[in-house]
């Protein structure tokens, strides 16, 4: 059932995304390991692994001899959208890189609430010359971190580095050093009661579909730089509730938003976001790896695999992530 | 020459900043030691001790017991500029309030660059959905910083710590942990050569006066995330030669900068900066720092220099900072 190199062949399952830079990065992290595309590569039973990108529903059920499936993105909300997933372990992404990327992201659009950006770039359109006298010190912000996962975790510790104080809500209790943690239904009214910046970098499970909502915003209960608390989504576009969060910003609950996913992407220009003064929208750039350095870690977890080690990185089935 | 407590009169010799808030703080921080403004404490044998910003030229050399002046800034330009400086011990501000918001400042503008904040508020004005495929990782760019003081070590690792690859100049020779330094002239070339965004935080002395000029632009040789070099000031306006800045955005000699200082501030309504394409402004806002964290540890300075310990932080007088 494998090529005659002995190694499993890998069906890369992508939907909206072309797929020679990804063979090409197969090529040099795994030169002897076979890669298929659809249609060749459906219900092949030499196929052990399938790498996917929101995989055509039903695809990777017809494959009798699946080992094991590994998502190109860090959230695998996109692999479950599939209803007739075989039931064989599922591999998240986990890339310094990506880490690095989204630490990045967020550290930026903190800062850019922190420090104003979007009042002196308004300022610098009109000419106008004066600086904030009550700018606060990151040490009197505190960020609240939604998703306590690797990406969480990390841009924790960059925002305690930047002088941020941190606090972190999540599905279980998690211990991140430095972070006040909280978490389940129980610990989120809490958690919502301590920030004034809010990061979202849940996944997208049934539990958290449209968890940013108008009920969420109104148990947000401190000022912000602002003057009321501020959201910035990384996540995923189906976290959030996007007519709520219009007129949480309408209303004052929020007082900015930073968006790099939308429950439509790419986002309908017709949308009144783009113009909406206290929004900052990014084409879901946030965390766009290098095909490089998400390709390369999962060769060698075929290779270990077939060596007869474990698989790491699993997702949870049941929690959905 | 002392008050009946026993304590220095300090004169706070200010232009262009209100002088309550000033007050306020040192009753505040040292509740018993007496604080005047002119004209009152001109010429006062009880004056030791001189606050100031941008002090009236010719004021100080009139205390016949002044035994210290301390810089409300960072930088001691300000201070130099009155010709008639009597010689006793200048001491700078060291404040780690003013160092986290500077470096805050600093890395907020590095990771604008780096991430396209400037090409993704464009596409947002203009409603598209695009991300940039060729987002490069923090670890290849190359942050060079002009300046090696308190401002720029600290701000050199919380770069390192984003991911970042870090050189320095410096006029003499430092060790910076993980950064590669190069110092005076000769190694002017080598630095410039080094980096992808420069971030100048030196101070303003009669050598490094319009050091960014056109000569500079020329010797950097990497091309930045942009294409070209990218530069930020967060120093000084006196050390940027501004229609050579102007000419070498629009060479391509430079992609982008972002300038929090100017020549002559407020900024003119009628300059081109404020609309330039690639030009971000903030009005002098990258480090302003509470009042109570800069005048705190002058007090305590003051305290501890009456109980016959050494002055520290001092400026060297023969460097010019």
């Amino acid at each position: 059932m494998t090529d005659s190199n002995g190694k499993g062949r890998v069906l890369l399952a992508l939907t909206g995304w072309e797929p020679e830079v990804w063979i090409n990065e197969f090529g040099k992290a795994a030169p002897n390991r076979p890669v298929a595309l659809e249609p060749e590569g459906e219900a092949d039973p030499g196929i052990h692994y399938a790498v996917v990108w929101k995989q055509r529903p039903g695809l990777l059920s017809k494959l009798p001899n699946l080992k094991a499936i590994f998502s190109l993105g860090a959230g695998v909300d996109h692999v479950f959208a599939d209803t007739s997933l075989p039931d064989v372990p599922i591999v998240r992404v986990v890339s310094p890189d990506l880490t690095t990327r989204m630490s990045e992201y967020v550290v930026w659009q903190v800062l850019d609430h922190h420090r104003l950006g979007p009042r002196y770039r308004a300022q610098q359109a009109d000419r106008i010359w004066e600086e904030d006298q009550n700018q606060k010190a990151a040490s009197d912000i505190t960020v609240g971190i939604m998703g306590l996962g690797e990406l969480g975790r990390d841009a924790a510790s960059k925002l305690r580095i930047m002088g941020f104080s941190v606090s972190g809500w999540s599905r279980t209790q998690k211990q991140v050093e430095g972070v006040s943690c909280h978490a389940g239904e129980d610990g989120l009214g809490a958690f919502l009661a301590s920030a004034d910046i809010f990061v979202v970098l849940l996944p997208l499970t049934p539990e958290t579909r449209e968890i940013l909502n108008r009920d969420l915003f109104t148990r947000m209960s401190k000022r912000g730089p602002l003057g009321a608390p501020v959201l910035i989504n990384a996540g995923r576009g189906g976290l959030q509730n996007e007519a709520d969060i219009l007129a949480a910003l309408d209303e004052g609950l929020l007082s900015a938003v930073t968006l790099d996913v939308f429950q439509q992407e790419p986002l309908d220009p017709e949308s009144p976001f783009w113009t909406h003064p206290k929004v900052t929208i990014t084409p879901h750039a946030a965390a766009a790896s290098m095909p490089h350095s998400l390709i390369e870690p999962m060769a060698r977890q075929m290779d270990a695999y077939e060596r007869g080690e474990p698989l790491i990185n699993l997702v949870d089935r049941k929690a959905g992530y």
